[in-house]
């Protein structure tokens, strides 16, 4: 019934895409900063409150939540250095009124470009060690390995291992206060400005290496990522199974909620690949979350 | 720099995709239903708040909403019939615990698909009257009009031109309670459901007909297609642009937050399509929160 | 088997007391000003989501609110003239860091002092109509009439008979935005301020005086009270039934909420007087929400 | 000025009363139950970010949180055993519709009653150590030592000496899941009830006796106060200062908000002496936040 379609993109499409869902699950006692009001949702209506006369009944939410939980990008809003943000407008004055007008969450384009995966622990052999700094010569090794160079426009996500420690129950593990968690420096941040990345991701909930038992208290790739460079960042992404799957290269989607004025946003980004293996069918590599349909 | 990818996906994105981004702002005092929490958007801390020993400084936020604000997806929790869930599963027993594991957003797999827009004023020749019933005669009559017949798996956008109400300052004229509001009937979500669409959405608030006067009290395309049908909908979309582009046929991407056990998630979804005269260059065509960069 | 008590105050309250609730119940959907975050109440948990071994179980909460809800006070931090707070401070650097530590609702002392009703339409023969100033007149001709002469550290309660419209449907009528709404100007304020009142309360939202269609754009009132005098204000009090008793001279006991930096919180303000015919039992006057044990 | 009065109580109070606030601070960051949505507070709107043409400006806050945070109550609506609340009633049928309305906090009549202090630490000669059970033995040799023996109709205020701790910044520690916490079993709790008291109260979150590291997997003493008694139950109280003070015995003042349907609230109890050295002196004992004026 379905005509063929006259628009190549969709075309490809048709012919099969995989999905890898990049995304963290939010729940209720997730691991998440601090500094961040905690995701909670609840339920003011469930079914059977109020049933209307013809037999049918809505179920609803409330949620509260900081916008840095889960997995989530940072607006330029986000962070500024020496009072200003980036492109030097005064970070001060540009919140007055409780909003970021010029530099909120909203001002961020909905993404639908080159990705690039750096598995760093295929190329140290091991996962990343807390507390380790991800150097440029680690990001250069990763990407002759993987025969992907980073290019200008590309979002680059920077695999150290550390999401593995999501799921454990004790949330200190995941934020690393103690342990020190890896991620790239000062150094690692210019490479990635130095090669025009739109934006840069990691599995860790500070992107930046964190030393041990030094806290939030020095974050000099926020400094030059989002300040000196208007590169955004995304924290806390799955990449695990997307290593697994050996998939390096890929169009990564992303649309942040246009939440008007805020300093970031929670996000659900894609890895999409084609897929003639499986024409048509939308596969995701996250579990229940994620299987598609098969209507083709 | 960056090597010619081996995808074909990629490969067709990186020759020039445009994006059109079919989601609302969300704002506070943004038209909403009130049966739902409000959006409420704050910054607990702004910058110059706590200023870092080396002049670095963060701003963030707190959000307060429920899920069916601003442009948004209803999971198949959301809607039961007769104490049934679509599958026929117990609708109260179903949400034990304030979450519905089986049925809530979080298992919504992300959708890379076709998609369809059907234009409904073009094909009335007028924007839909308050209370219009969108029929399977105007559905039928956009989709060969515009030479995109709705197949099985695809995302149906339903245009009804309803959505320049929405920055009406006057809430209830988009909310329309008194007025009625134009959209499917049951006739129309049968005429959905029988060409096996994967999801339904709408520039209204509620999807479907309101009868003038009549509020939510009867809402029967919700329970042909959540409950009976097991397809999506997405409300309060964005529409009058992509009309206004004439593009009837599109790759459709979103991706809800997984928000476990919720009914329903605000989202931003894309229409993205081949745009060979814009090389690998992402435009959107929602004002400035839509415009990408150009770093090819 | 409780011996008498030693302390005069423990005393006379066991030979009986009436209390006179003066705090307006919280629901989702009540009116308030739209500056404030709505009140939202929903159970996150209940009974039978999780039942311990034990049969067990506990059912909870998730409030969302302003300050500025319900039956509330306003801190010194909430109002600013010129950019200064009460006593001088520099009104933006007070709040840095996002609480007012000097000026907020914490700092508020519990209140057990001479309250004082002064009720206004038992003067004019009628409710305050709409737009209604209560001028010094009004305020001197409710004190001499009641034999109550307001002094110097009481709190004084200004009823209008406004609060009848609290429970209406349309709560655009019990705001009064278009309307008007009655209360005291610049000049009620003063007459107060040379009283020196410690707090000041009324049965209106907005304690002062609004003219028809102005809505919040003078508020001289809360200049004169909160900024040059230091004397908090209480606003949206349920003041009909004890205007009804005929009490107008009583122990105000009044507990804000210690919300640390807070600009104000919702308050249960209680009117208590002696009622020997009552021995030792508490009874309030506001429906089933007031009605106390008889335990002696 | 100000007459004299012919009511019994306010003459009282007028010749001095000094009021001891049991009210901890509620502050991000608090110690709390997990259990409940975490306090959050925080300023949408700072002076500045609007401006008044006549140079005034207003600042107000939004709150999130549970309702068994801080100081607070639990109502009848709190506890279930086998599926009853107090008095029979079906727990889950009771709060069918997202609200207690027969068993909600908003049921709780504002007390004004005798309050007596039973100081442990006393007559153990220590505070209590961590999961010590206090039993009626310890419940009758402080009353007896203290010559004031509970009555019907009494508050009951039970003294650990655990409130040392809330200031703790590692909230584990006030928390005590690992150590256990101090409090009564259930037959402590059965004393209480013998006794008909009208509220109990400790300076702990979960009011009983916790064993090392059993978590709330028991609560006894929930079930036969809330559940078979109808005593309510008030927890995380400030009682070290009244202790200090040598004040066992007092009237009693609490207004719990009356949030429509809930399961708690936070309060902020009062001990109310007479003080005739203090003529007319509203005092309390916890510092900045409840010093009060002298205005008589």
């Amino acid at each position: 019934m379905t005509p063929s379609t006259g628009d190549r993109l969709l075309s490809v499409v048709r012919d099969g895409v995989r999905i890898h869902d990049l995304g963290r699950r939010l729940f209720v006692g997730m691991p998440q900063s601090p500094n961040h009001p905690a995701y909670w949702h609840t339920l003011p209506r469930r079914h059977g409150d109020r049933v209307r006369a013809d037999g049918g009944s809505a179920a609803n939410d409330m949620v509260v939540m900081g916008t840095h939980v889960g997995t989530h990008i940072d607006a330029l809003a986000h962070v500024s250095q020496d009072g200003l943000l980036h492109g030097g407008a005064d970070a001060a004055a540009a919140g007055a009124g409780g909003v970021y007008p010029e530099h909120g969450v909203h001002t961020i384009a909905p993404m639908v470009r080159r990705g690039v995966l750096l598995d760093i622990p295929a190329v140290l052999g091991e996962t990343c060690p807390p507390g380790h700094e991800i150097t440029p010569a680690d990001l250069e090794a990763a990407q002759k390995r993987q025969g992907t160079p980073v290019g200008a426009g590309d979002v680059v996500l920077i695999r150290s291992g550390w999401g593995r420690h999501f799921e454990n129950p004790d949330h200190r593990v995941y934020r690393g206060e103690e342990s020190g968690v890896p991620g790239v420096g000062e150094a690692g941040a210019r490479w990635l400005a130095e090669r025009r990345a739109h934006a840069a991701g990691a599995d860790t909930i500070a992107f930046e290496r964190l030393a041990p038992g030094a806290g939030h208290s020095r974050l000099p790739a926020h400094r030059v990522l989002l300040v000196e460079s208007g590169i955004y960042i995304i924290e806390t992404l799955a990449l695990d199974e997307l290593a697994a799957a050996g998939v390096h290269e890929f169009t990564f989607v992303l649309a942040p909620l246009p939440l008007f004025g805020a300093t970031g946003s929670p996000v659900r980004p894609l890895a999409v690949v084609s897929d003639t293996l499986v024409p048509d069918t939308v596969v995701s590599c996250r579990g229940g979350a994620g299987i598609g349909g098969t209507d083709g």
